[in-house]
């Protein structure tokens, strides 16, 4: 529930008492009902990639609703629309705060210059702040907001980056648009992204760049797959378009052309260039179906070979013109997976099936990164990510974002609705089920703010305790449990279906003075009674 | 200690019982040789970022000291030296286990068509490996390698991924060479990596690649810094070293001379065409700082800027070629933090002195992303890396490797030169220090396998246990969490300085038939008595 991050927001805002971060601070109000609205979409499905994040924007930066300053009262005017980047930031699921001050006209690198005040340092606040983003960045240093945009001109995003301790990524000029910007040296300023880390503000800068999300194309039709296998491809799309992709429909037909001109064509004849001849000379010592495939390449005539090649260029072209529409293909790696004695049986017929999606991509010159994906019958299942030469680092970086990922199971103020859900939605947490512990466990009320639980395994006289899986990336799960602090900790909880996922536990020093509500059955049926 | 990574690899060689995965597997006793050379070079600081991960090279890639066969003994042959490939791996910092069964010279999707047998499925030994780098995957896939090698011509580095669950890395052709790879289709063919994670796969290719290491250039001089600034940035160069970053000097005077351009030539005009005028009509409304350098603008001739635009085209030609020779630079942010009444005092030469490593960036059109970097005197400080335009990702990816690191005190089998020490280190980990924890804790010897303690906070009668820090990569961090076994789980320990850090705690209900070991003061010495 994203309404109480936004409620601990505002509790953050009384606390630390830095009204000069500020320009103009929204109501609370407008932001719970913001939330609501946000959190049934989120529901409905919408990939809201920025979902749970809270955002200050600088004050020289258009938010329809608000006016902008520019650190000037007498220069302020009422945007007629946000600009571009604060339009995106919202699309991508993220809440606005509200304006933030900022070196007059973005005109300095102190964050002093200002008659809404100098900003004081996060850390120390006898220091300044850094500026011209200087608002934006204390708000992100404060745990105020989670993301802030700033611009950058002459280092304006960087500097209160370094004099706050969080991350300032000024893109390349041009990258993000500066439209609704009030502009300091307009053929050089740049929109900038502050966050606590490096992968939040690449996740944010991807969301406000022109490419958008990225865009995942899936053919119409793959042609016949083994039993449950086109279930799975389904599944692994859904996964992507979870995770922020969006997915397009594309025309396969060149790829599968050219790949089956690798073996159907003339192609196969290289092989016979590398080893035609020592496979010639013996016959007796080569495996015999290897043998047949590279032999039977000597007699193949290069003017086919050169008829082949106009054909791959013709191709080539077409392929090319599908992915400029898509950062990447999502194919299902192969067709489906033959037992040793179907192959034994049919050594050529079962070995051709598994090239359909793979046999095009080093012919047409493309990088292909091939990850897990579940699992069918038992045994694995994968899905391919193919794009353009030189992708490699973007396939891997949108692989990232969707394998590696840890399930967790939560039982206190992690649940959703509870004070805490945010640190696992704003770290990419999804929401796996609703289950209960195995029955060997007992549930204490810690006397912690806010009030969470602490669960414990007992030798004897253990309960079900209801509990939550949810699932989150790698990275995220790092961040999170390093965030954890005691006497919680995460260990291995088992849940009833006898599966055992990672989970919260209690030291048991916290345990003693804690009541047993174990007979509750769970934390919400506590809070509740 | 990653001999204890080598003794558990041909544990699991014999435990899974599947010879047909080797072509030829390397003695022990070589290996364990091997580990004890890379232990030194890493303990004497030696940048090797695939240190302790254990590799399986496809037996048609030249692994110097074994035969290349291509699965065909007839045609084995005794190579001269490593393939590029695989020199560049164990220049890395990995190890070799021996060259793997492939289906015959690469010709085959299904693993079956070789004399040394048909590989059989890592997960259903009754479906085939898929291939045709079939004993790779399944090396991979079984926990036997970290790493290995393939080759992939039609689908052969991506078929038996799919197959085995694992990550299968195709590169765009070219990336990887391929001389002393016995070719199959030599126009197409590429070198691939299987990992078991994409994060792996990433930076065994960025280890593989012609491109080798991310190339940092560092300035021989900065200029004058603040007090300890020095300091902290040799440490940020020293921690991106330590990330396997290869650090260049590098010559900064085109690009500090373009930064002066920004405000002592005349660029700076462009902020009074963007609010001269508004700041002329409205003097008292405007800051008096902000307000004298927009207006002192307004008196700069044109010919003045052609000047100084052909000036900055020729720096920007300097600056352009010094990029081309490494990934990004490596900067301190600013050049030092001033208090608010050291702005009070002097705001336009406190401020000056803050842009000079960022003024230069968007005059010259470059990406830029500021990081944190430890404090000085209790407060953030900050680095900056500096790449040419688009290079936003590839700071970004560069920046990750070496921030978002958490600390974690270990207490037992995870210490340095015990079995499971090889599970921080093949994450990224780097021990810190040795410590002990604060005198609140009891040390409990499990029943495990390997024998490990159990660390357990007390109210009363707590001691001090003797522990080390390391430090992960928050992704390595995530899944190292991820993979720990109950009764284990990581909390907060306090060690003995009153700082408190991510650590080893135990379920109570494992520590009741446990020995008390807190006499001995620790696990080693435990082990030693």
């Amino acid at each position: 529930m994203i309404r109480e991050r936004v409620r601990a927001a505002y509790r953050r805002i009384e606390q630390v008492d830095r009204p000069e971060i500020w320009v103009d601070l929204r109501p609370e109000a407008d932001l719970l009902a913001e939330a609501a609205a946000l959190e049934d979409r989120f529901a409905a499905g919408e990939p809201l990639p920025l979902y749970a994040r809270l955002a200050a924007v600088k004050g020289n930066i258009d938010v329809a609703g608000l006016p902008t300053t520019a650190g000037c009262p007498a220069y302020a005017y009422e945007p007629a629309a946000d600009a571009p980047v604060v339009a995106r930031l919202k699309a991508a699921g993220a809440l606005v705060l509200g304006t933030t001050n900022l070196d007059q006209f973005a005109t300095g690198l102190v964050g002093t210059r200002s008659p809404y005040g100098a900003v004081r340092n996060a850390v120390d606040p006898a220091y300044v702040s850094g500026g011209s983003s200087s608002g934006s960045a204390v708000a992100v240093a404060l745990g105020i907001a989670d993301l802030a945009l700033g611009t950058d001109t002459a280092g304006s995003g960087r500097v209160p980056a370094a004099f706050n301790g969080i991350v300032g990524l000024k893109p390349t000029p041009g990258l993000l648009p500066t439209d609704g910007v009030v502009p300091a040296c307009a053929s050089i300023d740049c929109v900038s992204i502050f966050a606590r880390t490096v992968g939040e503000a690449e996740l944010a800068l991807r969301c406000l760049s022109d490419e958008g999300a990225f865009r995942i194309g899936v053919p119409a039709a793959l042609g016949p797959l083994r039993d449950g296998w086109a279930e799975a491809y389904a599944a692994a799309v859904a996964d992507y378009a979870a995770a922020g992709a969006v997915v397009t429909t594309v025309d396969l037909s060149p790829f599968l052309a050219a790949a089956r001109l690798l073996y159907e064509g003339s192609f196969v004849a290289e092989r016979y260039t590398a080893v035609g001849e020592f496979v010639e000379k013996h016959r007796d010592d080569v495996d015999p179906t290897v043998s047949a495939i590279i032999t039977a390449a000597r007699d193949l005539p290069a003017h086919r070979l050169f008829a082949d090649q106009a054909t791959l260029a013709e191709l080539k072209r077409e392929a090319d013109a599908v992915l400029s529409t898509v950062d990447a293909l999502l194919l299902p790696t192969t067709t489906g997976h033959p037992t040793l004695a179907e192959v034994a049986a049919d050594p050529v017929g079962a070995n051709a099936a598994l090239g359909r999606f793979t046999n095009f991509a080093n012919l047409l010159g493309l990088s292909a990164l091939a990850v897990p994906a579940g699992t069918v019958g038992g045994r694995p299942f994968g899905v391919m990510l193919v794009g353009p030469a030189n992708a490699d680092a973007k396939l891997a970086a949108l692989a990232r974002g969707v394998e590696d990922r840890v399930r967790l199971a939560v039982v206190g103020a992690h649940l959703r609705g509870q004070p805490l859900n945010h640190e696992l939605t704003s770290r990419g947490g999804r929401f796996v089920a609703e289950t209960e512990t195995a029955p060997e466990y007992r549930l204490h009320a810690l006397a912690t703010t806010p009030p969470k639980p602490g669960l414990v395994r007992v030798a004897e006289g253990g309960v079900a305790i209801a509990a939550e899986v949810w699932d989150l990336p790698v990275a995220g799960f790092g961040a999170f449990v390093a965030a954890v602090p005691a006497p919680l900790a995460i260990g291995r909880v088992r849940l009833r279906a006898g599966s055992e996922v990672s989970g919260f536990l209690c030291e048991p020093a916290a345990l003693a003075a804690a009541e047993d509500i174990s007979a509750k059955g769970g934390w919400l049926a506590h809070l509740r009674s």
